[in-house]
């Protein structure tokens, strides 16, 4: 029922696959796929022997994932040199059986182990710039330029992008055979995250247009 | 620069605002509705001193919350009795100000704290109904019932809402007061999750109908 990465809770597991519609998919391809379908992540450490998982914003550059926040964050301080697991998880429908047990949801969804590095001075602004021109290209370049107190209070992680897997689920319900005898209606219902119209700030000077990266950005 | 949960890291740090938008929300029922405004989270664990976060499902009776999979998973036999962190983020909307460190998203989040438990196997199934029920009334009833072999082959974990906090941000760009004066587009991209049109399954017998559950389903 609702059947949701089993195999992927740690690396001797995932190999397994359970249904036909299930795929783990190990490349690399894949997984960038993944990380980039959202900006949306959790990442998970240990204080104390306990797990703790924080949302934050992750971003890619080639075989890297970034995350970034406020210096005197304690997530990214215990972080910082320690092993995390990065993880995505994006919804891409519910799933409805004919029985209980069969109904699933489609999604796509990486989970990333390693060690966390923090980038180093000298190479933060580059990484927050990328991350920002990664959204809405150019965006940087227009704004008022970071000063050196912000880069000075945002502290940027990085992770190399090794130990990793990706898995999703796509498609309609596997019913038991017996079971698409029963008049139960079965199906797919999607969903999908979608951008709503941008909401100018009443403090824009008069004149100032939507950029065309507001304006065409899409998730 | 994209702040997101800076004091969600800890509960030491939990009572810090960072900003006018900023609130964290420490009553139950602000974090009952973050809870039930998704039914996807990260459940994170500790193997071998190394974190683990799994996406999953959880849905939400009274105070506490719960989870389920097959009861090989290794993240629910890990999760049993041990101490975990359950955590729910939705995205909401990107907040575009006139400076890259202004960046921000807003959201709702949850981190959830405590030892989770075994639900007793004569509990299992009333639990994984109100699951299915809660996100489609009266739907249970219609399917064919649950066998012993499926709910034998089914874990279901729960753990009481203790230590936890709920965090969000909403509304517009907060910037520098110099910054106003700076010909730069600002303002908000909302984003949210969307229902589809239900894609019924090919093998439906002819005559069944798409059930009122289906066709009113919204999250």
């Amino acid at each position: 029922m609702f059947s949701l990465e089993p195999n992927m809770t740690a690396p001797t597991d995932r190999t397994r696959l359970r249904r036909a519609h299930e795929r783990g998919a190990y490349d690399a391809d894949s997984l960038h796929k993944v990380l980039d379908a959202t900006c949306m992540c959790t990442v998970a450490y240990v204080i104390d022997a306990k797990p703790y998982a924080t949302p934050t914003l992750h971003w890619r550059e080639g075989d890297h994932v970034y995350w970034h926040g406020s210096s005197a964050s304690r997530m990214l301080k215990t972080c910082a040199g320690a092993e995390v697991c990065l993880t995505v998880s994006i919804l891409d429908g519910f799933v409805m059986a004919r029985s209980g047990f069969h109904h699933s949801v489609n999604y796509r969804a990486a989970m990333l182990f390693g060690q966390a590095f923090t980038v180093p001075d000298d190479e933060k602004e580059a990484k927050l710039d990328a991350f920002v021109n990664g959204l809405w290209p150019g965006r940087m370049e227009g704004l008022r330029p970071n000063n050196a107190q912000e880069l000075k209070g945002t502290t940027v992680l990085g992770m190399k992008i090794g130990e990793a897997s990706a898995k999703m689920r796509s498609g309609g319900p596997v019913d038991d055979d017996e079971d698409y005898a029963l008049p139960i209606w079965a199906g797919v219902i999607p969903v999908e995250m979608r951008v709503l119209p941008p909401v100018p700030d009443e403090r824009n000077l008069p004149g100032v247009e939507m950029p065309g990266h507001v304006r065409d950005f899409s998730i």
